[in-house]
C-alpha cells in the first residue's frame, strides 16, 4: 500500500495537498499577520479561539474572509494564554484541556454557523499542539474532545504523533501535518525551534523540499539522510511578511506540477 | 396527552409555565449558588458561558447536571466582565456585541453537543438584558446573532421589551419573562432595583402572585393595580440559599394547582 | 497674572512645554506604534499598566526606554478591557474606579521603583479620560486614588476639565493638557472625534497651532475665533507612523523658536 | 508583661513565631475563606494580587482588614491563571516572572500605600511558591524582583529551599517557612499533596507539632524520626471553616506557652 501510493502519484491520484495556515491571530486593536493575503494560498485555515488569540469580531472577520476566500476552516484551539500566546505549556488537567478544546470548537462553531459554512478541522495552537504530539494523555483528551462535539472534524497533528494516534483512536479523520520550512532529525521528528538549523530561511530551497514530500513521500533530514514523509497537510505559517510570500511561492510551484491544493478529505485514510 | 392538556387548559388560560434561573455561574475555585438542587425545581437553565461567569469545566458540569435533571439549557451569554460579573454596562459597539453573543452561545453548544444535548433558548444576562430590554439596536443585535446561529433558539426577554420585539422580527421564537420575586409598575416595567420596594421578600407573596401570573395572566402593581402579565417564563434566581427554597415552593404550589411546569414550546406563539 | 503670563513669554519664562505621548501599548506578541522613535520627541511618556493594553515585560522595557530616553514616565491607567483597548465606557462604582486606578499606578510605581526611576504623573486614558474629564464624582474618585497613593505625582487632564478641579481639589498639582491635533470649539472643548473637523491632517497647521498655544496661548477655534488655550502639556498621539513625525515636527519647531522641552513641574501652578 | 516574655526567651531559643495565611483570595462577587476571622489569628497576611485571585477592590478591602487587625502585609504574587487559582504550573520564561512579581507587588504596595501602610514582605503563590522552592533560576528571577523593587521586604520561602537561598543571594532578608498541617519527609521536604499522609487532620497534632517547632526547632517525620525544622513563619491556610478555627487554635496554645506571635523581623538573620 504504502509503496503503491509512490506509484499511483503518476496517475495524479496522489497528487493532491492541502496547505494550511494559523489566521485571525489578531486580537482588539492589533493586528497579528495579514490573514488576507495567507488566505489566497491555502486551502485551509486554523482559527484562533479567543484563548491564545482572537476575538469574537476577529473571528467573525476571519470567518468570512477565509469562506469569501473559498478556503477551509478549522478551529486552532490553545491554552488559555493571551499574554504569552499559547506559546507556554501550562499544566492543566486532562478534564480542563478537554473541556476548553469543546469551548473552544464550539464558540468558532457557532460564528461559522452564524456565517453559513462549518468547522472541518481541528488543529491545537501552540504549547498545546507540542504537548498533544508527545503526551499521549493528552492527545487523547483532545481526540475526545473533538469526537464527542463532532465526529466529521478532521484532526490535524504532526505525522507519527501521538495527537494522530488518539484521533484514529477516537474515530476521527486525521490529517498528518508536515512544516514547510522546518527541518527534520532523521527519525522523522522536528528540529527543535532552538537549535541553529531548526527553521530552513532559502524560499527555494522550501518549495522544493515541499514538493518532494508531496510528489515523492520524501524529505532530507538535517543529516543528509533521505527519510519518508507523507504529509497530508502542509503548514506554511502566516505571521511574517516573508511567510506570506512562502505560502504564495509554494502554491504556485506545487499547481505548475500538478498538484491540486485542496482541504484534506473526511473519509478515513486521508490521514496517515 | 395533548389533549388532556387541552382539558385542564379550560379553566384557565396557560395552565403551564416554564419556570428558569441562571445557573452555572461558579468559576474556577469558585462556587456560585447551588445548581444541583435549584435544577431540582425548574425546567429551563440559562447557563453561564465565560464571560461574566462559568469556565469551560464548570458549564461542561453544569450541562451535564440540568441533562440529568431533565431540564431545557440555554445560553446565558453577557459582556466580558468577570470581576464585575457582567452586571456594569459596557458601551460595546453593535459588532462586537453581535459577535460576543455569537460566540458565547457556540461555546455552550459545543461542550452540549459533546454531551448530548441541544440548546433550547438564550437569556441575555446582567447589564446586557437590561440594555437589550430597552436598546432596539442591541436587542436586534442579539435577535440577529441568536437568529444566525440557529432559528430554533427561543429568545427570553422581560415582557413587552424591545428584546423580546427584536426576536420576533428576527423570526425567532421568544418567550416574555416574568420574575417572582420583583415588583411590577402600572404600566409593567419593573419597580428598579434601587428602590425599596422593588424585591418582595414573603415566599408567600411571591408565591400567589406567580400563580395570578399563570392562571389569571394578572397581578398586583406596587400601587395596587391589577395589570397584565402573562409571562411564557418566571425567573427564579438561583443565587442564594433563599431563591432556592423559592423555586422549589413556586413549583410546588404550582403543580398543586395543576400548572404543568416546562419548557417554553420553540414555535410559534409560545411567547408573547 | 493670566495677562502677565504672555507678557513674561517674552522674557522666556513661559516657553517651556511637555509634549506627551501614550506609549507601552504593546501587549505580548502584538506590537502598538514605535515607542523607541516616539521617545525621542516627546518629555512625559504616559504608560499602558496592563488594563487596557501593555503587560509586565512591556511595561518594564518601555520603563527601561523611556529612562534611557531622559523622557518623564507617568502611569495611563484605563478600564479593564483589553479587547476594547479601554476605548470603551465601563459602568463601574467610583470605589471600583478609585481601586483599579491605585492598583494600575502602583503597578507600574513597582516596576519603575525597581529600574531605578521614580513616576512622575498620571493620565488616564481613552473612555475613562473622557468620562472624568466631564463626570466630577469619576474625577474625584481618580484625583483621591492619586493623591491617596502619592501626593507628588502630578494629574493630567483636558484645560478646564472636572478631572483638573478634581485633582486642585485633591491636592494635586495639574497639568492642563491639550491635543497638538484636534480642533478646538469657542468654548475651549474640542470637536467630537466623530465630526469630519475634528481631527487636523496638515503637519504644518498643526505644528503653528502648537506654537500658537505655547507662545501665545492662544488658539483659532473651528469657528476661526481666537480661543485662550494655555496648556502645560501638548498631547501627540504615538500609535501611528504619522503621528510620530509629527511629534518629531513640533518638538524641531518649538526648539527652534526657543521652547524648551521638559516635564511639567510638580509644584503648585505648574499646570492651570 | 514585656518583662516576663523577655525572661521565658532565655530558657529557649526563638519564643516568638509569625504565623502566616493567605487572604484576600476573593474574587468580583465571589468570596474565598473568611479573611476577617483569620486575620484575627494570624501575624502576617499574604495578600493575592489579581493574577490567581483577588481584584483591585479585594485587595483594598483586605488591606484595610489587615492594618485594622494590626496584622503585616505581604503580596502573593502568582501566575497570571485566575481559572485554575496559580495552582497550574505556567512554562513562564524568566524575564516573565520576574516583571510579573515587580508589577504585583507593586499593584499591592500602591495600594497599600494609599491606604498608610507598608508591604512587609513577599510570598509566592502556588505553582510558583513550588516551582519556585525547587527551580534556582526561577528562586532567583522572584528574589531579583523583589531585591529591585524594595530591599526591605522579607521573602518567605520553604526552608532548605532554593528559594531562600535565593532571597539571600539576592540580599534580602529571608523567613524559612514552616506548614502547621502538613507532614514532612526525613530529609525536611513535604510529603507531596497526593499521599494519603501529605495533610494532618486531627487539630491537637497540629497544634502540638507547631509548639515543638517554634520550642525545640524540632518536629517528627512520617517516618517518626525527629528532624530539626526551625522555621521563622508558619503557615495556617484560611481557605476552609476548619482551617480558621486551627489557625485559632494554635495561636490560643502557643500563646499559652509563651510565645509571641509576631512578624518576622526585617534584620538579616530573622530567616535561616
Amino acid at each position: 500500500m504504502e509503496k503503491a501510493r509512490g506509484d499511483t502519484a503518476l496517475t495524479g491520484i496522489r497528487m493532491r495537498i492541502d496547505l494550511n495556515s494559523d489566521v485571525g491571530e489578531s486580537f482588539g486593536v492589533y493586528t497579528y499577520g495579514d490573514d488576507e493575503r495567507v488566505l489566497q494560498s491555502v486551502s485551509s485555515a486554523n482559527i484562533a479561539c479567543g484563548f491564545h488569540a482572537g476575538d469574537p469580531q476577529v473571528m467573525r472577520r476571519t470567518v468570512r474572509l477565509a469562506k469569501a476566500a473559498g478556503v477551509a476552516i478549522g478551529a486552532h484551539p490553545g491554552f488559555p494564554d493571551l499574554v504569552g500566546f499559547g506559546r507556554r505549556e501550562l499544566k492543566a488537567s486532562l478534564e480542563d484541556i478537554e473541556a476548553a478544546v469543546m469551548y473552544q470548537i464550539g464558540a468558532l462553531a457557532g460564528i461559522a454557523a452564524a456565517e453559513g459554512i462549518s468547522l472541518r478541522h481541528v488543529k491545537p495552537h501552540g504549547a498545546l499542539y507540542n504537548l498533544a504530539a508527545r503526551d499521549p494523555s493528552v492527545a487523547l483528551a483532545i481526540a475526545r474532545a473533538v469526537a464527542a462535539l463532532d465526529r466529521s472534524l478532521i484532526l490535524f497533528g504532526p505525522a507519527g504523533s501521538a495527537l494522530l494516534a488518539a484521533g484514529r483512536d477516537a474515530g476521527l479523520a486525521v490529517a498528518a501535518e508536515a512544516f514547510a520550512d522546518r527541518a527534520y532529525e532523521d527519525d522523522g521528528s522536528l528540529v527543535p525551534r532552538g537549535e541553529p538549523e531548526a527553521v530552513i530561511h532559502d524560499p527555494a530551497v522550501v518549495v522544493n523540499r515541499v514538493l518532494g514530500m508531496v510528489r515523492d513521500g520524501r524529505v532530507r533530514s538535517r543529516r543528509g539522510t533521505e527519510i519518508e514523509l507523507r504529509p497530508a497537510t502542509i503548514c506554511t505559517h502566516g505571521d511574517t511578511p516573508g511567510a506570506q510570500r512562502l505560502a504564495h511561492d509554494i502554491r504556485l510551484r506545487l499547481e505548475a506540477e500538478g498538484v491540486r491544493i485542496e482541504p484534506p478529505r473526511g473519509a478515513a485514510g486521508s490521514g496517515q
